[in-house]
Order: C-alpha cells, then sequence, then structure tokens
C-alpha cells in the first residue's frame, strides 16, 4: 500500500508539474533569457551586423555567426579580412550565452570580452578597437542611440562589446521537440528518437554534453580514448594555460541546433552528424556504433533544433562625410 | 475675373488633389509596389539571404546589396570570390525595379536576369547556374517551398532568379520627405531644401535625374560637357553594343537614398555627396557651383531618403547530408 502510494504520487508529480521530469534528465530545457537590457539588445543587434566594425567595411559579426543559418557560416573555417583562411571552426552564437567561456579554448571569459576579439584580429575582421570607436563614433545616429542606452555620452569599445553580448544573450533557441519532451509532451518525439536518446545517455555522452546546452560547460581531451587525428594545428586550452594537460582540452561544443551547425568539431573535419557520431564514439568512448545504433542517436541530436531569433533586420544609420572609409584592398 | 478664377481654381487643386502638384514636377513620388507574388516574395527574400548560392557558401546577393545600409556594400567597388574587386561599384537594390534596365551598362533587361549574373561571375559569387540549383534543390525545406510557390515540382535557374526578382520589386522606399512635400505637405523640406531643389531643376539636373527613381531611366556620357577623369576601365554600354557613341554612356543612377548609397559614380571615386554634386555640376554641366549652392543641393538630395525596407530576416533551411558543400579556400 505504502508502494503504491508512492507510484500514484510520482504519477501525478510527471503529470502536473513536468519540470520535475526534466530535473532527473541530465538535459535541461532552455528557458527564456531573464534581466535583459532591450535598449542594449536593439544597439548590440545594429552593432552585430554592421560590417563598418571591419576594416574592409565588408565583414560583421553575423558573416561567420550568420543568424540566417544556424548562428554560424556552416563552414570548415572561416573567411577572414582579405578571404583569410581561419584556423578554426567558428562556434554558433545560438545559445553561446550557456557557456562557461568563449572560443573553444576558453580564452575569453564571456560573450562581451569575445565580441572584441574578432574585430581587432587581422585574420576576421582585421580592424583595431580604436578603428572601430572612431567609425561608430563618428555616426550622429549611432551617438545619439549609444547616449540614450547607456546614460553617458560617449563611444568606447566596452560599450560596443557590452552592447553586442546584451543582444547575444537573447540568441537562445527554445521549444525544441527535445524540450516539449523534458517539459512533458510525451509524444513531442518519436520512439527512435527516444531510443537515441536513451543510447546516448547510456553510452556515456551525457559526461560532457549534459546541462541546458548540451555541451559548453566543460573542457575535455579531443581523444579521450583514441586519438584524434588531424592537420589541425589547434592545441586548445594549452593555448591559454601553458600546461601540458591542456594539450588538445577543448570546450566541449553545444549539441543545441547540431542539425544547423555542420560541419563538426573544433576543425570542421566531420561534414555530416553521422560522421561526427561514429568519430565521437570512436575517440572519446571506445565505442564503436551499429549503423542503427548512429541512426537512432543522429535521430534525437535532430530534436535539439529549437526556434531560432526571429527579428526583424536591423537598419543602420549611415555614415557621413567625416566617418573613416572602409580599407579592403590594401 | 477670369484670371481670379482660375487662380482659385489653382488653389483648391493644390489642395485637395496633391498629385496634381506632383504631376508638375519633372520627380515623382514612390507608390508601393502592385501586383506582387507574397509567396515568390518570402522565398526570394531566403534567396536573397543564402550564401549557398556562391561556391564558397560565404557571399550572398545581401553581401554586396546590404539592406541593414542602403542597399549596397558603400564599397569603391565590391569585394568577390577570392575577395576579388570588382570592376566597378555596386548599384543599390533598393528601387532598382525602377531602372530600364539592369548593372551600369544596362545588360541585363530587368531584375531576374541580373539576379542570374553574379551567382555566376567567377569575380562575384562565383558559382554556376547548375551549382546553384543542385545546391537548392538538395534542401528538403526549399524543394517544398519552390513546389507551393511555383505549383510544379523541381527547383531551376529560372524560378530561383524570378523569385529573387519579386522580392526585388518590393525594396521601394517611399515616404521620404521629398515625397511627402511633393504630395502635399508643405513644410516637409526646409527652405534650403526647396532652394537646393530649385537649383537641381534650373541646372539642368532633371534632364537626366528624374521620374520616380531620380534617375535610372536612360544612359548619358559620364563626362557630357567636360571629360570625366577616371583610372576604372568600364566603358559603360559600349561594351554591351559595341558602338562606338556608347563610350562611357552609363546608366543614370537613380538618386533616391544618395544619403546611403556612397561612395558615389561608377568608379566610386566620389567619397562625399559634396564631392559628387561639383563633379556632375563640372563634366556634365559645365557649371562651377558655389559653396553655398552645393550645399543647398546636398540638403536638397538628402531629403529623397524613403522608409527602409522592413522584413523579418530571413530564416534559412539547413542543408543535408547530400547537398553539395562549400569550397571557399580551392
Amino acid at each position: 500500500m505504502k508502494k503504491r502510494s508512492i507510484f500514484l504520487l510520482s504519477s501525478i508529480a510527471l503529470t502536473l508539474t513536468p519540470l520535475v521530469l526534466a530535473s532527473n534528465e541530465p538535459i535541461q530545457p532552455i528557458k527564456a533569457p531573464k534581466g535583459i537590457n532591450t535598449a542594449q539588445v536593439e544597439l548590440g543587434k545594429k552593432l552585430f551586423f554592421d560590417p563598418r566594425l571591419s576594416k574592409s567595411g565588408f565583414i560583421s559579426c553575423n558573416s561567420c555567426h550568420n543568424l540566417s543559418m544556424g548562428g554560424t557560416d556552416n563552414l570548415k573555417s572561416s573567411i577572414g579580412h582579405h578571404w583569410n583562411q581561419g584556423p578554426i571552426n567558428s562556434p554558433t552564437v545560438l545559445n553561446a550565452t550557456f557557456n562557461l567561456a568563449q572560443f573553444w579554448d576558453g580564452r575569453a571569459k564571456d560573450l562581451k570580452e569575445q565580441a572584441g576579439g574578432p574585430i581587432a584580429n587581422p585574420g576576421e575582421m582585421g580592424s583595431t578597437h580604436e578603428l572601430a570607436v572612431e567609425i561608430i563614433k563618428s555616426i550622429p545616429a549611432y551617438q545619439q542611440e549609444f547616449k540614450k542606452t547607456f546614460g553617458s555620452d560617449g563611444v568606447d569599445i566596452d560599450k560596443i562589446t557590452q552592447a553586442i553580448a546584451e543582444f547575444e544573450k537573447t540568441l537562445v533557441t527554445p521549444n525544441s521537440r527535445f524540450d516539449q519532451w523534458l517539459t512533458g509532451k510525451k509524444d513531442a518525439i518519436s520512439d527512435q528518437e527516444k531510443a537515441g536518446y536513451q543510447l546516448f545517455k547510456s553510452s556515456g555522452c551525457t559526461a560532457c554534453h549534459n546541462g541546458v546546452a548540451v555541451g559548453g560547460n566543460s573542457y575535455q581531451k579531443m581523444g579521450a580514448v583514441n586519438p584524434y587525428k588531424t592537420d589541425n594545428k589547434a592545441e586548445g586550452r594549452f593555448t591559454v594555460t601553458k600546461k601540458d594537460a591542456d594539450k588538445l582540452m577543448f570546450k566541449v561544443p553545444t549539441l543545441r541546433n547540431i542539425e544547423l551547425t555542420y560541419p563538426y568539431f573544433h576543425d570542421g573535419n566531420a561534414a555530416t552528424l553521422t560522421e561526427a557520431v561514429n568519430t565521437m564514439g570512436d575517440v572519446q568512448l571506445g565505442k564503436k556504433f551499429s549503423k542503427d545504433e548512429t541512426a537512432s542517436i543522429v535521430a534525437f541530436l535532430k530534436t535539439l533544433t529549437g526556434d531560432r531569433p526571429s527579428f526583424t533586420m536591423p537598419i543602420l544609420p549611415p555614415s557621413v562625410d567625416s566617418t573613416p572609409k572602409p580599407v579592403p584592398f590594401k
């Protein structure tokens, strides 16, 4: 009788408070961001799309973190200033707010610090913080919007990156079919997808890919069990810490919207999810999945695609005569 | 008495039917486009923003006709595949529907024919029509949207460019302060701006810059009165017709939103409106404007900035395993 009561209680709990179910899972649903400064978001959205933050006047944040796609450029490695080939795969900006740090090697502590990096990277946007600030502050409509947003005169790189980061905090993707299932909608995912999730858990994938972002919250060695072969020269966390133990330690990428963020891994060498799952099984877990097993995990991973941010395309204020000119070809 | 009656009649006409006023002016107001196929517009908007139409997977129509800016890239000449330097300044796509033909030399008869050009230009998007079609038709969500939009199976370059052109037809910019003045709002432009408009007319600018787009409806020689000096090698309409008389004959650009579409001329050599007005006065009209005259014409030109198209940033369907991969670096 006691057991039955408990059983009944559990059934009620599952029905009435779906988050109880979610809390028993290693993956947590995405919730809408809170405490967002909407004025900063609107300004940051403009700056995110503004190619004048680059030396060429051609590359914006959105060039490599394309919000019409999956918040990335879907290239093995990115195209930068003068068509420079970037050294690493561009991570998605979607749900990047959940990462413990930014960049594959975690060298930026948060979104704001990250936002300043590509602007001044000679192989990415190719500008300097000084030039970017000079350009933005030459534009009267921007001057006014910065003043209104921050309550003080002046434009500086701190305000620019703060606004971009605030916009990026809104770039979360709730309401995936998996999150619907997590929060109680039992038919939101198919039997194959459920089986894939069970296998994902039982195989050990959730040891690293867990939490709200299904990743992004730890550094792990690429090739934990079997060596990972690549021509890519990135050394991961070692670049930041200079500790031998951190060689090839990379931030675990989010699996949210993984259907959209191909190709995969820090080197972009896995073109398809099937390839990525098989390689992860091998080098991280020492497992060889059957074709059906891989297919079920891939099916599960595709349930992680959420609602992409929807917003009005920003309209940018024009440069004026005194605005420093872009330098695309020197 | 007869005269007075006529005067009274004119006054009433001016007050009650503002378009009568506009019809007496060489510039006509922009009206909303009619007979638009909205399904094609939505599909065309996606394609306009889709970088997979380029070989690199990096360049979309919007890269050089940036709708966050003035429908152009604001560079002297555009950046293309492998950072190729384009031979000519990228014209704005805003109000391009009003042009008598497309490109500076008019080599495309309409927006649809134009849309196919850059995709297959090795120095622009660097792809081929065959590859672009293969990529788009590999994507299930696109297949379905093409079928729904065109009522027939299959994706081809004809449907792709038709949809892009239909979207571009919507990219008009009504409600500029000048159009408000044209349609009866007397205080929509200042006295200096009115004086600038009068000088614009009396100097002969409206001989070429007239109609709805304030240009775009004729070919004229760059350097009609005095020779125009440039290192740019474009020969204008001659490239199409091979007639000597067409050397340096270019399509007159629209002056709508000219405040947004810097730098100016087919070579992009005029960085500012002041420079552009002075040069036009010299080489097209043999006039030297005083500083105040130039300032008033520039002030008038800035009243031609209309409402830029406002729309939700398109969300693009992801590629699938069978989609041909971008080739950015070979």
